[in-house]
């Protein structure tokens, strides 16, 4: 069995797609400098991260921009769809299903539902709020992968939950709060606070130096 | 000059404190084990990230929590208000406004501000919508610390260099663009599609095992 990735260097492969997407060369190759540069890492770090998928680039000519970017999206198991639904039909996961620049990675969101009487039936981005009793039967159906939880954090688990037992083995949680899932669940946390945290722990240590 | 405490430490540390404000324990202690548990890292990796804080805890009895968290708010910063503004008054700066669980964190949103005419003086979560056109004064004015852009990603970097025009230090980017500020500016990025990528890649990784 292949040795796995680590996981630092899988969290860094989006970005790098994401920096490669955005590169311009005229001869379409770009070197770990111009990588590091874009995605603010050092160039020592990104030929050990791309040594992990076997890439190793071409000594003054660099990695081919094309190449890397398919390579990267094969390793990410971003060259299929990848069917999403979101728990949460309010502000967050309004702007999540309009969120631009995650279709053209492959990531489709098919489904949004939500508990509230109210809201099952409104559009959203184009789709129709489904109600979260149907979740089983709507994630067979449209073989959903991904499961986005966008409620208040008292309904986190209860969602989470819901997810696992309709079979849903990737969760990406935006609730303020710590979820937890039978073994064999992925579960990423995009916390706004942590992500304030850290911003806030530079502020105040270039305080504490000044 | 004290060591500066790794990067990787820095992001777990906020995670931390989210987890010690979840921890019920009767005597108000908790092992390196229970928070281990709770964040999803493993207890040496725990003891380690609190070896930099220089807390040890106690053999037998563990950690307080109550002192532990209130260190954690200092360290991060985290003991006096975060004045905060939102660039962008759309569904995902309207959904980050009215977003719980950062203000008992000492986040503060106090301005949100649009470029689009039809947008200023609305009301989103108590705040009037103001003009990007007047964000230097308001920075000044409210002594904010943080920036956070929520706008298209195609005019990401013209309101990132608005904020450091106006004096922003610290930048939360939930465009889905690579920005860049000169040095001496924090940029945090919360990229959807790359937390999307890391959770395909996972779940690629066990059907490549299948």
């Amino acid at each position: 069995m292949k040795s796995p990735i680590p996981d630092a260097t899988v969290a860094r492969l989006p970005l790098y797609l994401r920096c490669l997407s955005e590169l311009r060369s005229p001869d379409e190759h770009c070197s770990s400098d111009d990588l590091a540069a874009a995605a603010g890492v050092n160039s020592a770090q990104v030929r050990k991260d791309f040594s992990y998928l076997g890439s190793y680039g071409t000594r003054g000519v660099g990695y081919g921009i094309d190449d890397l970017a398919a390579q990267l999206r094969k390793v990410l198991g971003l060259d299929t769809k990848n069917p999403v639904m979101i728990i949460g039909a309010g502000n967050l996961g309004s702007a999540l299903a309009n969120y631009k620049g995650i279709d053209t990675w492959g990531f489709d969101i098919v489904s949004i539902v939500d508990i509230d009487e109210a809201k099952i039936g409104e559009e959203v981005d184009g789709l129709t709020v489904e109600s979260i009793d149907n979740i089983a039967t709507i994630v067979a159906a449209r073989s959903i992968d991904i499961g986005v939880i966008a409620v208040p954090a008292r309904a986190a688990q209860d969602v989470a939950d819901r997810f696992v037992d309709a079979g849903i083995t990737s969760i990406l949680n935006f609730a303020p709060t710590v979820i937890h899932a039978p073994v064999g669940v992925t579960i990423r946390r995009v916390d706004i606070a942590v992500s304030l945290g850290i911003l806030a722990y530079h502020k105040a240590e270039e305080e504490r130096r000044a």
